[in-house]
């Protein structure tokens, strides 16, 4: 791999920051948790957006979190055809080997991948459409959700109801998993629905009782 | 989906104490990221292991870094052939959308997904080789890994070498993508490989002219 | 200008090794600031003083802290007299056209700009009052905290509040610019007063509910 | 000063990293120039632009640079009117009680000031002739340059002319100051005036012999 490139300085000199702080102030948690295994008790599934970091909002212990990141923190439906599935190697793993009690999927304002998903099945965005597109092909997870929105009133409220929908779209997917399904039955998991405003710093869940998200 | 269940809440007690400081502190930023949309420096491809959080050990700002986890920090080959592919979505919409600079693959030590392709591969674990298994399918991607390690001496051996593979099969996959390959040709991008060791909490960087990891 | 000379070799020198790696690292990204334009998050106003640079203590990244620097880190009042005022200069530049979300005054230990004016107004530096000095019209702007230290005892303890009443006279003024006090009532806008301690490397921040500087 | 909030915390985070490294690896160095005051060999003036720190591209240590930043690295003529001048203060006390050897005047690409200035004085920008514009008063010292550049062909041309004439104008000013000139004449103080592309991160000096700038 001759392409590679040495890490740009400033990145190197924080890195040496959290080292002589954090990781100091930490070093026999560290240790314990390299040599003993991690024990999560949470996965979280969110988006790679740069302004939405779970380990900040949630303020993330180490070992705590098992955060998997995909663009629109969508989740697939069960689909064991012997293809790579990222996300359903993670919900696996998290599940299955790491026995975590809360599954949460946490959407946010302003995201670029369901604006992406908005543009595409309104006819916006028709080079989403083509097969080459990794983002289109992504973003067809959430076209039943695109479904339910299509008829709402402007695009604005269409997109703030679709990344909700992303959130829910996933909660359903999830329930598809067998594994997911049967802890969950058995009350050894649950999941949990999370959008977040960037802008406001809110937080709203979804309350299946009200069939609708809000403020935590 | 009338599964989700409310927020635990310890984790809601956590997001007001965020919101009450890191976001208070930070309104107007988190406004402007709001409105103005987000402008990445860095993509950070890492794992989804809950002892590795990268937002800690480079000290993340809100904007900076567009991060994707999944299991053992991989990427695909290029393969546009309209399924879905999360990662590649993730990596197009960072390069292609938002124009980052740099792509950074960080894997680490006690990776759990590593090891499962270690045993799958070295016929320990063949409940990993089914059809079915999801994090064998995914960890499939890192079989040229294995080959390159397999004639190592013990266990231990090819497991922390084969670590390191999953760093450097992600860089000469990231190369396939032709969106990825022309931007580092034109010097628009840069691609750098990292491999943290958690209980030392050092990092090593790839050297392409000494063709092997170096502590930064 | 005739009088120019070419920079000293040592300075070039350095300039290509900077070039060489940190430009270089982050090439694409230094050409995208200049395409884009700048979107810096925070303003710093700090002393010209050699020893104190907040590019190192607070880990600038390119694009980030848009600095101003002057002796002792001074504000003057809003006065729009059409005259030149270089700092309301760089206030209103940074505020109104950048839109910064931060705007934080440092202070330091032994200022000699602190000192000067300490001395000037205790009669010890009578050349400070002339008309024609530079330094001590400038100084002047701290003659309000003066005002407040002058019953101390002792000369260091003078010096040593004088210093930080340099920031919190400075952070006065900033409120007395319309620009500021419209975007801190609207809370787009926050301001920080730090003191920071060159031997010890230690910094404080002004705490209102305290009315006192506290270690950060 | 009730308006003073606490620093965000990730710059707190960063402090603790400078100063569990940089700090701790030079601390007989900060004590001994805390103590016994510093004794720089040069000042610089820059522009106070968020992508340009000459700390940096210089590589500065600490003590070796007194460095002024203003809008567009800008020097006002020599006027001795008992007014605040931040700008001449800082160059009185580096000359007269510093006595640096040096002067460096920096200007840079693509700069708000210049071009605010450009777009003044062609009178596409009305509002910065404004009495009560800081931004414009300050701009009103390059409105000698604009008078040098206002015949080249195009935008472009002129905005790229008055990058340097920034430079030129302070250059000239300089020798304006009494303290300056004479120093300079006895051969104590030399001036040096650079122009830094941003994109490029090339630096190009001013050579009298050729009155023009060239690559350094």
């Amino acid at each position: 791999m001759d392409k590679a490139k040495p890490l740009p300085s400033l990145l190197v000199q924080r890195y040496h920051g959290w080292r002589a702080t954090s990781y100091m102030e930490n070093k026999a948690w560290y240790r314990r948790l390299a040599d003993e295994g991690q024990r999560p008790k949470t996965m979280i599934i969110s988006c790679c957006d740069s302004r939405v970091h779970v380990t900040g909002i949630f303020g993330a212990d180490q070992g705590e979190f098992f955060i998997h990141r995909n663009i629109a923190n969508l989740v697939p439906p069960y689909l064991p055809d012997g293809q790579q599935h990222g996300t359903s190697a993670a919900l696996e793993y998290a599940v299955t080997a790491l026995k975590v009690a809360h599954v949460v999927v946490m959407g946010h304002s302003a995201c670029g991948g369901v604006q992406g998903c908005l543009d595409m099945c309104s006819g916006r965005a028709p080079e989403l459409e083509e097969k080459s597109s990794f983002v289109g092909r992504w973003m067809d997870l959430l076209r039943p959700g695109y479904e339910r929105v299509k008829d709402l009133d402007g695009y604005d409220a269409q997109r703030a109801a679709l990344e909700r929908e992303a959130v829910l779209v996933s909660l359903e997917n999830l329930m598809t998993f067998p594994f997911v399904a049967s802890q969950v039955d058995a009350e050894n998991l649950s999941l949990h629905g999370l959008w977040h405003d960037i802008g406001n710093g809110t937080v709203e869940q979804f309350l299946p009782a009200q069939n609708a998200f809000r403020p935590i």
